[in-house]
């Protein structure tokens, strides 16, 4: 849907609902005998007209935080780490996506998975290997890297474990789906490190392995080697964090996350997988046949409403925008549609300009709640035409043997009282 | 240019400068023996094919950054903050641009101006007060605020006083335009709330007021407030920082900084500016005639190499890519021209996709250094067809009184030892 439909959908919600319900949606409070006056007097409150007490002394002096932090009222916008997984050197923690707007994710709430800790690299001493069927091996310090052509995109990553099939499920956006984040990547395309080595004929796969003490090692398909894959280096303007690969990691857009190997440290070019541990034992798909599927790279179409989404209140009756996040490995979300109705019907809602691929993408929908239960819902379909399956659809073709590549609707339930839980678990 | 005769003309500097060169560019250092082997042994050094120290024990655990931080490697890359200007309650600290790559700037790192100190402010207290020439004074609490449809935009942000004028100028691309960041910004259309007040007949400016100790003041012309200025929360996803802001801002992209009043509280809808000390004593430019141009809101076309660019020093003849970032509070850019050969000659640079209206645009142009001097610069060509002047040409018509609205063309020069300074410094 086009943002000039949304601009008159949103006239139309305000002429039926801001300004009928009166003070019941967003108008906030009318202020009597202030008309065209603009004095400001003192009365014993912070509230306008009167001067609040930060106004009255100066604020705090530069330098104090020569690298910035947010608020203190924001200290419970931090990572959602489980109290009840184990949480060691095996690790994850998620993106607080229901506190979260627009498509970037900052970089201290970046989601984290890693499989023997987070190892502190000296960039100075840091090399990576190129070698295998190439013609010529080669080893660059980071400054070789950074001194290639360069590129900067904007991508998701998102684990493939994001959410588990079966009971109990998460409570928020964050416990469902927040191994998900998206920022912009600037880094070298691998197929030029790639022609500066020289591949070899019957070259068909690169095998990437990681600097941290679990050795994370993945197959990686020579054609997306060729393709959209990048070697990176900064995240949203300044160097990778530590969580995310510092000083160096794999980038294969829409690929599941822990093909993206962080700390990266050697690629070896084969004619076949390695069929490493976290390619067979792990990130493989057992089915209800009894086989697996293996090599699942691609992240399919998917998306979650954030707001409101469990965990948050809706504190009255009237206009209330639902937004969320929509994403594809395959390329751009083409429509996302909303359901207020429990899955009666759908809505497109509007996706917010620009619209670019293996990125997420925020969608928005003007809605009146109107104080009775409901269940909202959002579904993607990616420019490929696939739409993102309700579980019931997805476990029955999958079965609940699975733990990855659980891309299902996700249903909110709004209660009379305004509060919103999953509506599935 | 397109990305197309980019990737082209990357492969032409590759055939003529990676390979013909060999070690001198990025390739790296050959490594003898390794072809299609890729045994990894122990030497007793952490280079490859060894093991470094950090693959030895486990990294750190999960949960000690719930909010992350970037490397300790990366600990010098910081707000830069002037250390011979009074740095008190009025105060100004710089992105460190020469170290970023890409456009958007991570929230730590965002430049910061304020004039009364930067004030914690409650968002539960906060309050924003719309009055004036409207049928409904209206007071908005930060949960109205947030109720409102929204709508997320990458925009830059730069100080009018973005560098000065004369002597000393600056060594750094961040001592030079370093009051300069670009973000994804969240917030609500100010024409959705205006339209809630209801404007009344007359209405020519909106006199917004932030919730500092400066009280900063700036008068916006309706029409911008109609157009694309929006009422923002967030930044980069999460809440807006501090020193943006927090909790509530004013952005009219495209205008001086100043003007994006932050900590809003107070937007008084007016028929004539108020002419405050921000736009009489402070913003206004004088002019070689003794008169002074007041209400100068747009950021013209303008750009800088931030790679290579001051303090920066060039390690080895042969490629080299020129990026850097270009900008205009008219729109779009159209294109960057990029000299080598201190403004004899000027090269298309390629713009990265996608090219945002009133946001940073990232160039990089493919070049080859014999190891010679040279002077570099890149001069930005918006979509109104402006093209950046040189200081010369902007001092010929401005002199030198004024401190603000300086856009020049600033060309880096490298010495035959590679390092890189300022040409007019």
């Amino acid at each position: 849907m086009s943002e000039q439909t949304t601009d008159k959908r949103v006239r139309e919600a305000s002429r039926r609902h801001f300004l009928q319900a009166g003070a019941a949606l967003a108008g906030g409070s009318a202020v009597a005998g202030l008309g065209g006056s603009g004095a400001l007097a003192e009365s014993g409150n912070n509230l306008p007209p009167n001067v609040p007490e930060w106004m009255k002394a100066p604020g705090a002096p530069m330098g104090s935080q020569p690298y910035g932090a947010p608020s203190t009222y924001e200290k419970g916008v931090i990572k959602n780490i489980s109290k009840t997984l184990p949480q060691y050197i095996s690790a994850s923690g998620r993106t607080p996506l229901q506190d979260l707007d627009g498509i970037i994710t900052p970089n201290g709430l970046f989601y984290e998975r890693h499989h023997g800790g987070v190892p502190t690299i000296d960039p100075a001493e840091h090399r990576l290997m190129l070698h295998g069927m190439v013609d010529r091996p080669l080893v660059f310090t980071m400054d070789d890297i950074r001194r290639f052509p360069s590129q900067s995109r904007i991508h998701f990553l998102e684990c493939s474990g994001n959410p588990v099939y079966t009971k109990p499920y998460g409570k928020t956006a964050s416990d469902l789906v927040g191994l998900l984040s998206c920022a912009e990547w600037t880094g070298v395309p691998l197929k030029t490190v790639l022609n500066e080595a020289g591949l070899q004929a019957g070259a068909k796969w690169i095998v990437a392995e990681g600097a941290d003490a679990a050795a994370l090692t993945r197959s990686i398909p020579i054609e997306k080697c060729l393709d959209d894959a990048m070697l990176v280096y900064s995240q949203n303007g300044e160097r990778l964090r530590p969580q995310q690969g510092y000083p160096l990691r794999l980038l294969v857009p829409g690929f599941e996350g822990n093909m993206n190997v962080k700390w990266l440290r050697r690629l070896k070019v084969v004619a076949e997988p390695v069929y490493s541990r976290e390619e067979t034992s792990k990130y493989t798909d057992p089915m209800p046949d009894g086989t697996a599927r293996e090599f699942t790279f691609y992240m399919e179409a998917k998306s979650i409403i954030t707001r409101p989404s469990g965990g948050q209140k809706l504190t009255a009756k009237g206009f209330q925008e639902i937004t969320g996040i929509a994403w594809s490995g395959h390329g751009k979300i083409k429509r996302v549609e909303v359901s207020v109705d429990d899955g009666e019907s759908w809505q497109d809602a509007t996706l917010q300009e620009p619209v670019l691929t293996r990125a997420l993408t925020r969608f928005r929908l003007p809605w009146h709640w109107d104080g009775t239960p409901a269940v909202i819902q959002s579904r993607a379909i990616d420019e490929t035409g696939y739409v993102q399956p309700t579980l019931a659809e997805l476990v029955a073709v999958r079965g609940v043997n699975s733990f990855y590549h659980n891309n299902a609707i996700w249903p909110w339930r709004i209660d009379a009282n305004g509060e919103v839980s999953n509506a599935q678990a």
